[in-house]
């Protein structure tokens, strides 16, 4: 494994750590904004809406990253990379337009979850050609594109 | 570091993938069946306890994730995974026994758990393995075969 | 990619792990303790501060670990290392600050996120010398070194 193979993968990593990063202050600016003090997570429902949008993308943010990662590792580092970015745009659509309203916050969420969907299945494809490979001896993508 | 080194990690970490996929669309489902729509995460015991399953099982899947792949590629791939495919199962049995009754989660959470520290363990093993390795030149795993 | 490359960040990582997994404990005790049977999560504060400062580390867990690697993989293990080590000292102080009162966990975690921002910085700076290095074919620090 080369860091070339993975460095695109990282660069999206990154972007993502940092949109957690912005979603994070958003939260400690809306605590300070509508008076709600840790431990506390619920208040007006403005502020609800903003600390459930960072705690579902939280919640989803590994699973992006492990996606992310095995998409690019064994089927293609240039799609997961794009898919990614895509899913993290979705994802910032996701948090204003749940800062609006619970409505806001559904046609990113279908978008973003598309494209979840996408790496797991990108991922789930590479893994099982690679196990195919390294266990039957087979090479699946050889074997289609001479059918 | 080859692919066919990790290939059944990253098999497993997909299954865990759609996996918390499918507790995500149990929660949605019982966000509908139980009109509690978001930002509310309170609602009717029935749905707390599908909520707080899916909440419980996202929070660990990262550690989960992490102690799979350095136990794996530390120690022994087709250990990790096999008791990375155990602490999947637990986990589906921990969140259908929540869903049920508070009380029902707690025999899946102890098994989960034990494979869980399982894993921990057998990383934590391989990392000091090759530290001593890498910086004391004392190989233990020759070592103790000849004590 | 050799595993020496990366073991100090293995070991960082299992400490991390090793923290988490107290921190869980921690939380099952505070239940057993003041009475908060799941799938409930509030009750008294001293409750649900421990509540919240182990839902708040494991919050971050992942955007630690994702930063330790991708620092100590593009920038420098020794320093990832390092700082790693020191972000989750500052997250035990916070953990136990926390549990004392709301205004304990300030101090620890303005020390933790700075950790953290470093982390990431250092994966960015790194990221971004082998994406220069790679796609433009120039060596970033070569060139500074010369100037
Ligand atoms: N933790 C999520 C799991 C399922 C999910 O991702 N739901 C979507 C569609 S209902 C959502 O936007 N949830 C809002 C939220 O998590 O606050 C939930 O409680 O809803
Ligand atoms: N976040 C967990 C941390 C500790 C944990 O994993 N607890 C186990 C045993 S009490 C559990 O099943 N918790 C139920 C839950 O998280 O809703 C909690 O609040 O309890
Ligand atoms: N989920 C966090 C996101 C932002 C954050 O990390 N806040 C810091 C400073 S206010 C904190 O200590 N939060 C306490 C908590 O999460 O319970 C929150 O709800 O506050």
């Amino acid at each position: 494994m080369m860091l070339d193979q993975v460095v695109l993968l990282a660069a999206v990593t990154v972007l993502g750590l940092l949109e957690q990063a912005y979603f994070s202050l958003k939260v400690i600016y809306a605590r300070r904004k509508h008076s709600v003090s840790p431990p506390a997570t619920t208040g007006p429902p403005e502020f609800e809406r903003v600390f459930r949008a960072q705690a579902n993308c939280s919640e989803y943010f590994p699973l992006f990253v492990f996606s992310l990662w095995l998409a690019g590792i064994f089927f293609s580092q240039a799609l997961a990379a794009l898919f990614g970015l895509l899913y993290l745009y979705g994802r910032y659509l996701y948090f204003h337009g749940y800062a609006e309203s619970a409505q806001g916050r559904l046609e990113p969420l279908y978008f973003s979850a598309k494209m979840l969907w996408v790496l797991i299945a990108l991922a789930g494809a590479g893994v099982i050609c690679t196990m195919t490979q390294v266990y039957l001896g087979l090479d699946l993508l050889h074997f289609f594109s001479h059918v």
